[in-house]
């Protein structure tokens, strides 16, 4: 690896999370980097399967190719965070709860070259490779811990009915070992501003749009996030929060980095997740305020001697959950970002100062967005001129941000990039005020999104899919709070004259063309919508309603 | 600050320390920044410093200027660590105890266009801008810890007799105002590879070099210092290293980041380091094996409850030292850098099953140089054909180094700076075996192995040897010409106060540990070693005796 003589200068060392798993299986080699129920990866075998698959994968595309994956937190996804930038392709995590549609359309936007999914979720996907011309081999990753592969892999080259590969026989192509002689992999990159991978959007205004994360921007984000959730060798991180999600806010590479312990979930349940705090001394975990509603509120709960450290953002965490989980001895940190930002982009640092409160006054402060991290530029609250507000915690602004946390852009789309970076910062579309301390906090979303369990819900998207039905004139949908997912959908409906449907005839149809957690679960039917005079709906009249 | 529209893209932000106390002093406004005996500084006021300091140098210099200071650890050199870079410049610091001849070949060598001097060094200084064309200003800086200017100021200007003029008249300059009105310091740059500032090496081959450090290089490697010094928000760091060195390894700059609280000291005294220990909470300090030593062997030494974390580095802490330390529940970290790679650039990670090790065996494991840091390429060891030395622990060869913590080059010194980078890679000049577990072990200096009948003697192995001798303080090793084997290795000695043991006593114990061909065949007891400002043993001075 290091036998030729490098073309840069001593001095000159591209930015990349790669070398963070480069560097931690030399420096801990045997010790454990992934613990997945009986399975158990040193660091030197989380390398070693990195560069497997990573092998693999370089022999099917070709540099800049997008690879994809269907799949819960599970190893495969995380080694993939490494194997597909390894292999020169570009990673693309799906949440596997979205509709077939909405994973085809994904696909073909981004021209996905592989496709790896969780057995569980092939059926929903059927012959994917039909419906996305760009896909040459689709993968079926059998995970012990859902059950093995639905059917038996057939003929030589382990291919099936659907045209799936086992992920075993992917790995196990015979022209893999030959090329990985005459081509070492190279755990290094020649432009750290190159794309890593593309985090699609909720599609709060529309269709997902791909968001563009830069080697250099995923490392620099990566050491913020070792620093605010004070990750070192010993910490054990559990994986509460999807890997889909902005690569797990980059921890998948700053756990990484730090050579602590991922423990991936495959999904959340309150014993396991207190299953992994007790057995496995878990010292940090991310996810949305139901994570934090989930361990505070679950049989199990207990006090914890060894510290816990929450990071959690998508909405602020109510002070209810702040109090329930510090009576447990449970540290919560409130952060908030974007998939636009890598994830978290503020904290709400602490300040020592809040020990003097109440624990209901340290909790209203907690629950505000905060201050930018260690590595990101100052978040700022401005007027339509781009003129700051005034520190007053009273004068509503947008928040626009602008550093090396900042996207690429939209994959594929520069009027959506260039219509977000207006004024030369990322215009979030979220409403806050900046309090006298400089801190931000969020008063409102400009785009009306939904967030439940953690997921963003975009209303416009909802609404799209009541209005095709034929029955449904006008549709209208705007979050009410869920005291277990935070917020849920509920659809205003208008019916189309002369027709007529059930609340459950509707719902059922809207199910085939969104995810299900999207549905909405209350229906109201009215006979009109209020607008306003440029035709626009009141959401905040609904919500009021 | 924010008014204009930026003109680089949303997503390009330069890398830069600047920006880390920027960060904090908005962050944590009120919270201590500085303590220095009775002054003391809130991030708010360390920020309104480096801008008042950066306004007045800013008037004087143009962009790229050199600034040097002559100084030793006092809160200015630390607020010019952001004011210098803040107001265009490239900070020189200087080692306060060069001799007046090395300081101006400094300052001539550099083109220094200010230099501001801690009042006790003034004296030795002379009439420094005779001898230095390009000086346009000497600053005096008349620090209370150490007494009030030698002499009074005089004229309206504060001119004095040597054209020295006094810090505070300095700053007070009138045109500062409204220069700052019309153009408001930008806390940022445009370019992260520009340089920050110039760090001269200890000249042990000839003359000084100047070693020029970049803002992404200090940024990098500062971040590396927050993680593996576990810097927090609630940390507070000790200036027992000097500043002038390497910028205090980019402690100056990471302390910062975290937030921290920085405690500098003019002078390591062991009442002074203990009184700090004690009576501000230091959690972190950083140091020459020197410093080590004055701590264990204090008077006031004892054991402590909370956590202290000691980085040493400049030589292998001696298993002796680390074992005292430990008795009192000091955490020794070894890191091994130079000049070259801002510091410290390999760090002996510490590894879960040195916990079984006995007291000695992890003394003996904790005084390896160890793995590259988080922020650094892998180091290497290499042959004279740039080959990687077999991993077996024996094998000798050449550090050589890459990466952003890399040196941009020496300044104004292409053919050294070639001479250094060829193939490629840094090139340390120290050599060391390479572990099986990939930890790297120093075995001396290029110039300080002794070879005696074709057989290489590390001079290290042998000083530690003698030093575990309990009536031994401390020991160099030197390697003396011999008509016969070559070189002979001859041992100077410090007995502990106190103590007495023979030169016959002493090495028969010492024969017990290492080789007999290792053993030295001359013992000298002297009251002190020779040592540079850094701890480092001047062997030359020793040679030459």
């Amino acid at each position: 690896m290091h036998a030729e003589t490098p073309t840069r200068s001593p001095n000159d060392a591209p930015l990349t999370p790669l070398r963070f798993l480069a560097r931690s299986a030399e420096v801990f080699p045997s010790k454990p980097a992934i613990i997945y129920g009986e399975r158990r990866l040193s660091y030197a075998e989380f390398r070693d399967a990195a560069e497997r698959m990573a092998l693999a994968i370089r022999a099917r595309i070709t540099p800049g190719d997008r690879v994809a994956f269907v799949a819960p937190n599970i190893p495969e996804l995380l080694i993939a965070h490494y194997a597909v930038p390894l292999a020169g392709g570009v990673l693309v995590a799906l949440n596997p709860r979205l509709s077939r549609d909405e994973t085809v359309y994904i696909l073909n936007h981004c021209g996905a070259r592989l496709l790896f999914v969780d057995a569980e979720f092939t059926p929903v996907l059927g012959d994917v490779r039909a419906a996305v011309d760009t896909l040459t081999g689709v993968i079926e990753i059998a995970d012990p811990e859902f059950g093995p592969a639905a059917s038996p892999s057939s003929g030589p080259a382990g291919e099936r009915d659907l045209g799936h590969t086992p992920l075993e026989a992917f790995l196990a192509f015979g022209d893999v070992v030959s090329d990985a002689m005459a081509h070492p992999l190279v755990w290094d990159i020649d432009d750290e501003r190159a794309p890593i991978s593309i985090n699609y959007t909720s599609g709060t205004t529309g269709k997902p749009k791909g968001v563009l994360y830069s080697h250099r921007g995923a490392y620099l984000n990566s050491l913020g996030e070792v620093f605010h959730n004070s990750f070192r060798p010993d910490s054990v991180y559990l994986w509460t929060l999807p890997m889909f999600h902005c690569n797990g806010w980059c921890t998948t590479w700053a756990v990484t980095a730090a050579g602590a312990t991922h423990v991936p979930l495959r999904a959340v349940r309150p014993a396991t997740v207190w299953a992994a705090i007790d057995d496995l001394g878990v010292t940090n975990l991310c996810g949305a305020p139901t994570v934090c509603s989930i361990i505070a509120n679950a049989d199990e709960a207990h006090p914890l001697v060894k510290p816990l450290n929450i990071t959690t953002a998508g909405a602020p965490p109510s002070p209810t959950v702040i109090e329930q989980l510090e009576r447990l001895g449970i540290t919560v940190v409130h952060v908030y970002g974007l998939t636009e930002v890598y994830g978290p982009y503020t904290i709400c640092e602490y300040q020592p100062e809040w020990d003097l409160l109440t624990s209901a006054e340290r909790a209203v402060k907690i629950a505000r967005q905060g201050v930018a991290m260690v590595q990101a530029e100052s978040a700022r609250v401005v007027d339509s001129a781009m003129g700051d507000v005034p520190r007053d915690g009273i004068t509503i602004g947008e928040i626009v941000l602008r550093g090396n946390n900042v996207m690429l852009g939209y994959f594929n789309d520069a009027d959506a990039t260039a219509e977000a970076f207006r004024g030369g910062y990322f215009h979030t579309g979220d409403l806050a005020v900046m309090h006298p301390d400089g801190y931000i906090e969020i008063k409102d979303r400009a785009k009306d999104i939904i967030i439940s369990g953690g997921e963003n819900i975009s209303t416009i998207e909802v609404e799209n899919a009541l209005v095709s039905h034929p029955a449904v004139l006008d549709a209208a949908v705007v979050g009410v709070p869920h005291p277990h997912w935070g917020e849920r959908p509920k659809a205003y409906i208008v019916l189309r004259p002369g027709h007529d449907a059930s609340a459950e005839e509707i719902l059922a149809a809207t199910k085939l063309l969104i995810a299900g957690f999207k549905v909405p679960d209350y229906v109201i039917f009215v006979t009109d919508l209020p607008r306003t005079a440029t035709g626009k709906i009141m959401k905040v009249t609904l919500r009021a309603a």
